[in-house]
């Protein structure tokens, strides 16, 4: 599968994922404080890299298409409601190349429209309890209850760092929270659901588990990398936000572990100060010294080393997988590697 | 059944419930920025009103105490969850007398814990499956559906109505408000779930709606007067909280219709500052305007009306029903006209 194939796959489930959630999210009153924010967030072209895994991973094993998109529409809703609340949290500015939805509506209806959107979900997964039978709908909802903990627990860790302002976290401890703030949701239980979906008593899920680990841990970093170095335009969010943000990042982590004492004292005054008091000079010495110590380099290579992991976990756990959906999760990989934006 | 039963009984049926609530929450790590501080508020004393009442009418219609307490339970975490995200939402300072979740972990950590309550009531749930049988047990996920929707609609209009200054909000907008935003989930979806559980097919449960409504409205209007009249030990927010937040009232939505040009300019002026630059003046202005125009007397009276017409509906929706727990439905229409905390 070449990259042009696999964005189209992408871009196909991903839109299905969508409008199936956009079917079953009300489109009613009250509409200018609720619903359509809501609606019109999600309509807003996110990758929908899990849905779209999660639906590759069913056909893989042998699954139908629409056995997995009640699923793959639930987990895109959750997804949209934790980048709202993250948003918040984070004070972020923009998403998708446009302003977040605290910054539209401000954040008390933006938690709102958050809540609404997760309690959306939740309500759209009972649907597989007529679709796929009360059995295998009920180890969705396992599933789900699962990623739902492992993120919200990962976001607790990654808060509390901030919050604490600790500049004790290592690179480990970054993996760590990664794992449970985005990997459980984001590639492990995609694949797990999906693959459920298509053999309910055909496949060891916990399979799964390295290969989502390795790939989402390096869709991370990436994903962090791009933070600091990406395009505004393509990438859709604020370049710096996590230095503004004080996210413990491994280049962060990295650095804190190798700078003399009194840069760390530096660096740690600087993370201690409220994200507004943050200069840009502040930043852009945090970012210098991270490039001092090689720290952009270092994340490049845990991320290349993380999905050299991943290619060796995709080759067993999708070993009894075939055809195109399986060539689409094993491009993945090379779209982990590849991807700007 | 005399006050001091009712309240024996309340705090029996409210404890049982958080006792099964703090059961089914985890209590590992991340401890001190998720688990500790959700177990911490939902382990702080509120009144338990709405666990006790769908326990109370279970009981009432024959059903168990034991079929009901995962209801109650999962009843109760979710209004944790509203509770934390909507002090965030009005900036609110104390709540059960002591700093709001937001005001002792930062706003991120509790928007985030938050989210795990909510994520916690629909997991406790789901194990109705087992305990009444997925037929029952369905019917109660409908129910709490649609209060969650009711509840987050409400808040979205309530919260639309501060963000947009809206000053031609009316009595009955804001009755219409406190319906969706306060009573399904308080009132009327208590009963009906209690006595769904009791007798799954015994029971119209469309019966309690007009009940519900009319002692949810007396009880938030209630909720608003104390807000202005209470003493701030018994109630344990912060007296005239209200008013800072901009929150449309009965009171304030009756003065807004009252109050001559002028004194809608400056009424609308003063709504129009963020709540940190509205002064204590002001305030005093907005409050002392209230009482020139009997707006807390108009209040009084309506809360009063309304009671009178939960009466009623009260021995129609509860007409089969009997016994001790019948009675502690009754006495809680005493309660919301006896109320100071």
């Amino acid at each position: 599968m070449d990259r042009s194939a696999f964005l189209k796959r992408l871009a196909e489930y991903g839109g299905l994922a969508r409008d199936t959630l956009l079917e079953h999210l009300p489109d009613g009153e009250p509409r200018a404080h609720l619903y359509q924010p809501m609606r019109e967030f999600c309509a807003r072209s996110g990758k929908g890299l899990r849905p779209a895994l999660l639906i590759a991973t069913c056909r893989a094993f042998g699954g139908q298409l629409e056995d997995a998109l009640t699923s793959a529409a639930a987990l895109e809703l959750l997804h949209n409601a934790f980048l709202i609340h993250d948003d918040i949290q984070d004070q972020s500015e923009s998403r998708r190349g446009v302003p977040c939805l605290h910054a539209e509506l401000g954040a008390p209806l933006a938690i709102n429209a958050g809540d609404a959107m997760m309690a959306s979900a939740f309500r759209l997964l009972r649907r597989n309890v007529a679709d796929l039978g009360p059995e295998t709908a009920w180890r969705v909802f396992d599933e789900f209850d699962h990623l739902v903990a492992e993120s919200l627990e990962g976001q607790a860790i990654e808060l509390g760092w901030i919050r604490d302002n600790d500049l004790s976290v290592g690179p480990s401890d970054y993996l760590r929270m990664t794992l449970k703030k985005t990997c459980w949701y984001s590639f492990i239980h995609p694949c797990r659901i999906g693959a459920l979906i298509a053999r309910p008593d055909g496949v060891r899920l916990d399979d799964f588990d390295s290969f989502g680990f390795l790939l989402g841990a390096a869709f991370q970093i990436r994903d962090d990398v791009l933070n600091l170095t990406g395009s505004r335009e393509r990438y859709g969010k604020e370049i710096f936000g996590d230095i503004y943000e004080g996210k413990r990042t491994l280049m962060l982590t990295r650095l804190a572990g190798l700078v003399d004492q009194s840069d760390r004292e530096r660096l740690s005054r600087l993370l201690a100060l409220p994200r507004s008091r943050r200069s840009e000079a502040d930043v852009a010495w945090v970012f210098g010294a991270m490039k001092r110590h090689d720290c952009v380099a270092y994340a490049h290579n845990a991320a290349a080393s993380l999905v050299d992991g991943a290619r060796t976990a995709f080759h067993s756990a999708f070993a009894e997988a075939s055809g195109e959906d399986r060539d689409f999760v094993a491009h993945c990989l090379d779209f982990m590697t590849e991807r700007d934006d």
